[in-house]
């Protein structure tokens, strides 16, 4: 279930009204009902799953969720007795069911209070902590011994952050979980939504982002960096990785402990780094990919596969450095010696 | 003109004013004096154009503008009749003139009145919309229903947003119209100068930025992204485009309808995109290009020509993603045989 | 002496106390205590430096540190009579020390006092400057004539800024001074940490950064850019040099006059740019290079080297733009020369 502290839920939704909303149909009517969304393979009672692709019909047969959104071809695979819609677009049906349940998930504050105020009623400052002028901290907010909160920070409702910890000015954070020793540079975002969407013909649907974003401790993120939150999961950013300004972070990307990305880094989405990863400036990763421990990344590097732990790569796409290197200097020579032959040719001709 | 809701002018300007200040000669004088400036196509009565190359002959025998800069060589295909200065350097003495018409073309609020407020009177702000503490809004605003603006959103003087808006934390608007349904993630910067200059031996002179950024319904626009106003046109998003963190894109750049632009995408300014165009992450793109309907360029690449829609790029310079992945994968080969070859060579010697 | 505008110094420090704090090992014991730290050098009397490299032996003979910390094999290089602390490994036992010596450098503000104020009663503002609401403006600072500050901009203690300048919404500045005409747009980030750590198998110590930025007279820096400041020196932006937006510049780096850096370009840190330099958008510079007058670095370009001035460069590693069109241009006709080798290979096999 999305983290009642940061998002709010308005289920149950029948399963005849996840229908309508949906534009699915009944396939197994067994009156359940769903107050929300997870993935396949981790739903379970009250929740809705789907499923589109034959790929998944194995943990399709063994889920628990209460409501299966599936299409016709992996239908058959559903447990018996669950509840089904039919879906030509199940994913699409699903983004729509998540979206009734959760219809406010980008909100600092509870729907229907009163927005962030300069120290929410229901918030815990810790001994010590400063609280620089203008800034806002919502409902429930926790904040440890020690901290300082700098001109501007907007902490929104449930956010956690440990002791001795540096939010500088008009940092935002939101569905946020924060450690001690955390420091973060100026204007960084944490928490809005992933860049999630179903595409189609008329337009592109966005996908509920539900999760949170978790920072451990004795991380530090430079300025004006972007950590989004996970979709149905969480963004984790390890302990003592150090993170630099403008540096994006996509949604569910777990980052190990003692990393270092440097700045202008781009991590599409739901990666997972090792620990000691070490990324130079302006790499960028592709989504879904896995780097091993200790590996290292040159300068402006393109990965777009999993990358082995320990070893030093370079290159677009990545590769290890030393076969980068021999390509570039193969390319250097083969130019200058092309334009010899060329010479020769021509006085042949 | 310039739109009076975000720009105040200071004209007219006599020809003999203009002369002086821009430190041209008048070599037609008709009396004529002027209170704006445009581009020469689009210039009319009451506006000064420039002309500094034999390109634009044509439409400068055609301009309907009231004063004409032009370079010598250019001079004798001006309309009989027109008021003319002759400049060594045209752009130059235009740019002068436009900063002399519009002198705080930066401003959030109207030079002479108090700076934002939270709230100026002569704002609108539709019903259920929802205001968070800290927030300013300048004067002539006007902000749609069910809108939630968030804490510390700056909107400056003249802005319009449509209904059921989400403006994040820290957004700052200004020079911009904006549709239903829009949602921009904290820190966004929309509508401040494009960043044109003329460059000379002695530095680099601002070319006064007098446009306007306009966003269509149902865009959505990722945390810390930069998106400048036009120069003399606008800027425009197109409906329903997505765009990720950390995005920047150029004055006068034309975006169509459903596109993705993902993270740390770079457009430089006056390019032109069509619908349902894919960006990945980190692409960049040169200036004054177009990139057809349809078109997808992969990750990092860099556009440096006109694409056609419906297909596929890669690379740097962007090419068809099967011609670039050949190129890559003839490299890796080459660095391999070359290395074989080398070795042998040494044998033989 | 980190600038005590910015920084407030806990000094003295005696040698015992450094060597407990530091964990390192008293060589030679006068008695010295120190207030400061400095690089080699630099450093003066009363202060700390550091030896850990034989290529540094010439430098240590002659440093006039009051107290050095070194690693065993230099030890013998330092000056006679010198109070000395030997390290297994003095970067971080240095960088320990300075933290010791300097514990807060991040803050806007002077700990024990209240954080910033709208106006802080120390500071000073020039006639005919507008500060609009939501501006926070610490102590001593000195804000010059006509000078317009945008809602939100924080100005922490000590930084000075001149005539006719423009803040934007949301910038934030502390360690800075900054000269007239400067116009900085809408969340640019001005002067927080350099990104430096002494790595270690247990994490990563960050080295903490006393320098200052320093940006001189007409300089325009875009929206959501990041200026680190020094280290032990200054992060120096030249007059007449102009920024685009997302722009990185990291700690020590040095730009000259009227240079212009396109959107998403990244500095990463000590590196030298002569004037006029031109680097398109999303060029990367890796760090302690230098890059000659006049030179011009194409878009995307990573420069792996140092440049001489008054060319044009391109590609990755960046070399002579004619050369990296040649390289792109053999590999692409490699390619089709290639397929076509393989087609008739494969018909003859």
């Amino acid at each position: 279930m999305a983290d009642p502290r940061f998002y709010d839920n308005r289920g149950p939704l029948t399963l005849q009204a996840i229908a309508e909303l949906a534009g699915a149909t009944i396939a197994n009517d067994n009156g359940a009902s769903a107050r929300d969304v997870a993935s396949l393979d981790r739903a379970g009672p009250g929740q809705v799953a789907f499923c589109d692709t034959l790929k998944m019909r194995d943990v399709l047969s063994r889920t628990a969720a209460s409501i299966i959104i599936v299409s016709r071809d992996v239908a058959d695979a559903a447990p018996a007795g669950a509840a089904m819609l039919i879906s030509d677009r199940p994913a699409l049906a699903f983004a729509k069911t998540a979206a009734a349940l959760y219809p406010y998930p980008s909100l600092f504050w509870r729907l229907g209070e009163p927005p962030l105020l300069p120290l929410h009623p229901s918030a815990r400052i810790g001994a010590g902590a400063v609280v620089a002028p203008g800034v806002q901290i919502g409902a429930g907010v926790e904040i440890g011994r020690n901290c300082v909160i700098a001109p501007g920070a907007v902490i929104g409702r449930g956010v956690q952050i440990g002791h001795d910890a540096f939010i500088g000015p008009y940092v935002s954070i939101s569905h946020a979980l924060i450690g001690d020793r955390v420091h973060i540079h100026g204007g960084t975002r944490i928490g809005q939504d992933g860049f999630g969407y179903i595409g189609g013909a008329r337009g592109h649907f966005k996908i509920p982002q539900l999760g949170r974003v978790i920072i451990q401790d004795d991380v530090e993120i430079g300025a004006n960096s972007c950590i989004d939150r996970g979709a149905l999961t969480d963004t984790v950013i390890g302990e003592g990785t150090k993170i630099d300004n403008l540096v994006h972070i996509g949604h569910n990307t777990l980052i190990g402990r003692h990393c270092i990305l440097a700045a202008e880094v781009g991590l599409s989405g739901s990666i997972e780094l090792g620990d000691f990863v070490v990324l130079a400036g302006q790499v960028g990763v592709a989504d879904h990919l896995r780097i091993g421990t200790g590996a290292q990344v040159a300068a402006k590097a393109g990965v777009t596969g999993d990358l082995a732990g320990g070893q030093v790569y370079g290159g677009f796409p990545a590769k290890p450095i030393g076969q980068w290197r021999r390509e570039m200097g193969a390319v250097s020579l083969m130019a200058k010696g092309k334009l010899r032959r060329n010479v020769s040719g021509s006085a042949k001709d």
